[in-house]
């Protein structure tokens, strides 16, 4: 049976935030929007239509609690929720905070340049936020971090 | 009870295709890329966080059953599957199909411009192969038309 392995494209593009039951939670590098991604930890995932019928079950789940999660700690106007995987092939699922007066809205955010977090600490409060407000859920199994072959980074 | 009552921007930006036990089906009226999106008939649900859980499960499997149909009859190379909501204030998840040839490829379908369908019949073929393949799956319980207050349009 294969490992799950993160995708190197959202080992780049993200923060290690845990880990729910069945996804990965990161948190992406962008700072004008709070913006966390699932990941199911299942090797060879590329779509939704992928997933057995007790995982999506599970995924929608986690969903939720990632999306209240975000209510709880970001008051947001909207939600923005997708599984897009144009470029990078791994089942991964966005959770956006979005508001009126965002950069990108009424648009979507995808398909726009990144904004990176700077030197300061807002990234390390997203993480963290984040983790607190599923460890209030009990279903905040861990930390976890991001693994290059051969090399653990914090 | 409230009733259901389909939000008048998806109404005018769509075509009816049917109903699955907790969704109406519609398709966009979009040429490009065969696009649909499932509206969960529950009165004031504006995100997936609204609803119950029951119903989140049984919304998650429909969006398989569409995701489905829509590779058995177009084939794409990758389904994008999204709740964004930042127009239409009333749950609605698009399930597009997409392919490196298509005209947006790799940036994501939404916040562009729409192109409408022609006179031809393809929204016609589109709208069947949806109800066909639900059909296929035992759950398609009955073609949909969109109703505007006092006026029934075929």
């Amino acid at each position: 049976m294969r490992e799950f392995i993160l995708n190197p494209r959202l080992v780049t593009a993200t923060l290690p935030v845990g880990d729910l039951p069945l996804c990965r939670v990161l948190l992406l590098n962008e700072q004008r929007y709070p913006w966390y991604l699932l990941v199911p930890r299942r090797p060879g995932i590329e779509e939704i239509v992928d997933l057995q019928a007790a995982d999506r079950s599970v995924l929608m789940e986690e969903i939720t609690w990632v999306s209240r999660a975000v209510k709880a700690e970001f008051n947001p106007f909207r939600l923005n929720i997708a599984d897009i995987g144009n470029k990078a092939p791994q089942l991964h699922i966005h959770v956006v905070a979005r508001n009126p007066n965002d950069e990108a809205w009424p648009a979507v955010v995808w398909s726009r340049p990144l904004v990176s977090f700077n030197a300061d600490d807002k990234s390390r409060k997203w993480q963290q936020q984040m983790r607190n407000a599923l460890t209030v859920t009990g279903q905040f199994i861990a930390r976890s971090e991001h693994v290059d072959p051969g090399v653990e980074r914090l």
